[in-house]
């Protein structure tokens, strides 16, 4: 069993957008030389966040983000945190810093319209990701 | 270290339903001999999910998916994805496509009342479901 | 590879409250003396939950807990089970029961402002965390 651990950066031009990884991602698997195995996708930064979904259509990234504003705005009478940004925290505790993958023969274990999005939530920004791979 | 990996399906008859498959879990851990370590249970698609919670009374099951139906109702004006499932890839992103559970002495290590549940978001459909056990 | 578990307990004074174990999971991972690889941290609770999020300012923690509690009310029409906790229910899914945080040379890989928080949502209780590392 190995463990393999690399990281890159991810740039957003707007607060909120959802910015396709899954090449990144894959890139760092074949550097690792790992057939089987997991890989952990982790981004160190508390209002932002890694989740798999929808890569065909960036209409559901649209959608996606459209319904994270409208149910936790912005703005919400009783924030007390001083920076603006209560509503990113939140949603990066709801979708969840990191994803796993699984790894099968080098390559990522992912459905036919999954792909790996880091979740911009307090952009614009330049961001880290940490992928982590594990097996044999 | 070993690595063992496994799938099953399953299958909806509603649009929005959990299915309890702690019983197919336990089984792939039994089938990967493997007595100590961790398994990763994935769904490979971007309108269903994978959530831990309670399995003793099915009215939890109805009440989390009643919550979920009314804070993210299947239409909301300005979805520009044009399958009508823009509310399921949202909830698929919340919940979360995979989970990971402890494995001591060949059993899982869920608390007394948590068992593992297939959340089918569009369906019915048939889904797969992956299992990828590590450890000794 | 080894594999090192332990856990512990954290109390709770308030039905929902975020409890920072940072510390604990540290000193869980110093007593397995692995230097790199990953730790999961884990709750075997149906009404809790693990997160990562800031732990600079405590102001964070409490904006996070009142949009969770006005977005996921205790009381909602419809809710069938009877012991009147459908909503951490629902938010332990939501948040989800475990998360992964990254070793290297002994220490937590987190980001400069993340802690790992035990998020209670039906306190006051005594509950357990399962800390699982996994490494070299």
């Amino acid at each position: 069993m190995e463990i393999f651990q690399d990281s890159f950066s991810v740039s957003s031009n707007r607060r909120c957008q959802m910015v396709d990884i899954t090449a990144e991602v894959q890139s760092v698997i074949q550097k690792s030389g790992i057939r089987n195995g997991e890989a952990t996708v982790y981004t160190p930064h508390t209002t932002a966040a890694i989740t798999i979904n929808e890569n065909a259509d960036p209409d559901v990234m649209h959608d996606i983000l459209l319904t994270l504003e409208e149910t936790f705005p912005k703005n919400r009478s009783g924030y007390k945190h001083n920076e603006g940004n209560s509503d990113s925290h939140v949603k990066s505790s709801l979708v969840g810093c990191s994803e796993h993958v699984l790894i099968s023969g080098t390559r990522l274990s992912l459905g036919t319209w999954q792909g790996i999005f880091f979740c911009e939530f307090d952009g614009p920004r330049s961001r880290k990701v940490f992928v982590q791979v594990r097996g044999q």
